[in-house]
């Protein structure tokens, strides 16, 4: 584990690859770990995508998720509705794996059809499946405090902060992007971890009158070259979040690579490994959970209503 | 209506009070008009306020609220629970109401016994009778865009912002306190109508490093005097949420009234009252919504499954 803090300004540091590759490779093996016990005592922790689209970098997405999650010992099913489903089959597919007791972990891909919304549509997952942090209650739940998952991309965010031994409280934490998935609940995370934070967007007239005070910068907009040297100072920690598809095949973040700051993630092998491997660990803990709650309820003794 | 916007920096500009009484009246007499007319219709709206404390100032407000519903045709009911009240029966409370027909809106008041935890106690109010937004459900959704009641202090600051005519989009909103009810839900709504959002708090080491740059300033902490000249530039909005006890039995707010700044909301008379006239208000809309439900119910088309 190396350590990284946000320097001084004026501090000159050579730019250190905050990777994510290795993090994600403890994490998968963690999760692979608790799938073997949970499979010495019979449960094979489950996870369902549910797909209602033809778009080709989901359909990559997906099979990367399947793959690792194979690899993990976790049955990885896709439910794939069609590019055309309507929203009323769609929210039948997450009622249906919310109930089925052999589903651990849900994740609804997107994009989804026109005329479906997202939001709408995840408040149908059980939260307790809700691995990816995509129901409402589980925005909620974070944002107060309350056990939730939060997304599997903005967990990363936090997980590659700490692997890295960046600290966050009392800093200055800019987050530019504002989406339900990454920008909102990094800002809670960052904001539970008594970090400042401050939330730009495409509204924001200048970025550079916030972005150049971070000590912690986390990128999530999808603009491939959006943050360049003028955006940062030389001591900063920067997450990129971005994955933005390039002609060749390849990817880029959002964040030029040749920013000089002190710590950045790099794109590929940065947060985008470390999102997969957590909705792996989400839902064996989802699996452990259910569990427990299992042999809870076929014990002998009483419901005390004070479990949680 | 009065129309003030944040000035450039430099500017000189008188200290323009953006006091809530004339609104809060406007939202009330439409919320009586609204109940009249439920009335009309056979229906009385319901609001039930639990309370565990014997804290004074908890009981002077809980009165203040029931006074104003009663004066607006809504069924104001406490239930008091007492001060060593167990969690359990305050859930259990929290349950009965929202299973309660004739109860439109619920509030469970603060402070509670200790061991309560109040988001997991507010997770028990239904939804749509969470006329204070204190369930994390309706922060959630809130956070995403779906329906929800936001806390009443919040939407008061934002009902106060618009009735001043503030603009927000683009404008660089700092809010200082970052409780559940006030302070993440005020950025989530400034965040929302594409504000630039930045949340201190008591682990940001130096509030002059950000409050002196915010276009409007939202106060929320508990701190009389916290704000001073130095915290705030002249041409800036400061909407001050504290309320603060004094020692002659009145209130001071969190911002030094002598600040000089474009507008400031004053203490009290600023957001407290818009702050009781909200419940009304949402308690009167969740009891029209639920009329119409049962109408839809009742009557003799089939459901449709999209009636959100």
């Amino acid at each position: 584990m190396t350590t990284i803090q946000p320097t001084e300004p004026g501090t000159t540091a050579a730019v250190r690859e905050l990777g994510g590759s290795g993090l994600a490779r403890e994490i998968r093996a963690r999760a692979a770990a608790d799938a073997a016990e949970l499979a010495d005592s019979g449960v094979t922790p489950g996870l369902a995508v549910v797909v209602a689209t033809d778009d080709e970098s989901s359909a990559w997405y997906v099979r990367s998720i399947a793959r690792a999650a194979g690899k993990a010992g976790i049955d990885c099913r896709t439910v794939d509705l069609g590019a055309g489903a309507e929203v009323e089959r769609i929210r039948a597919a997450l009622e249906t794996l919310s109930a089925d007791e052999s589903v651990h972990g849900i994740i609804l891909q997107t994009p989804l059809p026109a005329g479906a919304h997202f939001e709408d549509l995840a408040s149908a997952i059980d939260p307790r499946k809700d691995v990816d942090g995509a129901n409402p209650v589980s925005l909620g739940n974070l944002a107060a405090g309350l056990p939730a998952y939060p997304p599997a991309t903005a967990a990363a965010v936090l997980e590659l902060l700490d692997h890295h031994e960046v600290e966050l409280a009392g800093r200055n934490c800019v987050v530019v992007g504002r989406s339900n998935v990454v920008g909102k609940p990094v800002a809670q995370l960052l904001l539970q971890r008594d970090a400042t934070i401050t939330v730009c967007h495409r509204h924001t007239p200048e970025l550079t009158a916030f972005t150049p005070d971070a000590d912690v910068l986390v990128v999530a907009v999808g603009k491939p070259g959006l943050i360049t040297d003028k955006h940062v100072r030389d001591g900063a920690i920067v997450i990129d979040v971005g994955t933005n598809p390039t002609a060749d095949g390849g990817l880029v973040g959002d964040v030029d690579p040749s920013v000089q700051v002190a710590g950045l993630t790099p794109v590929p092998g940065g947060v985008g490994p470390v999102t997969t491997a957590l909705l792996l660990q989400h839902t064996v803990w989802s699996a452990t959970r259910s569990v427990r709650r299992l042999r809870h309820a076929a014990g002998a003794q009483p419901r005390t209503g004070s479990e949680h």
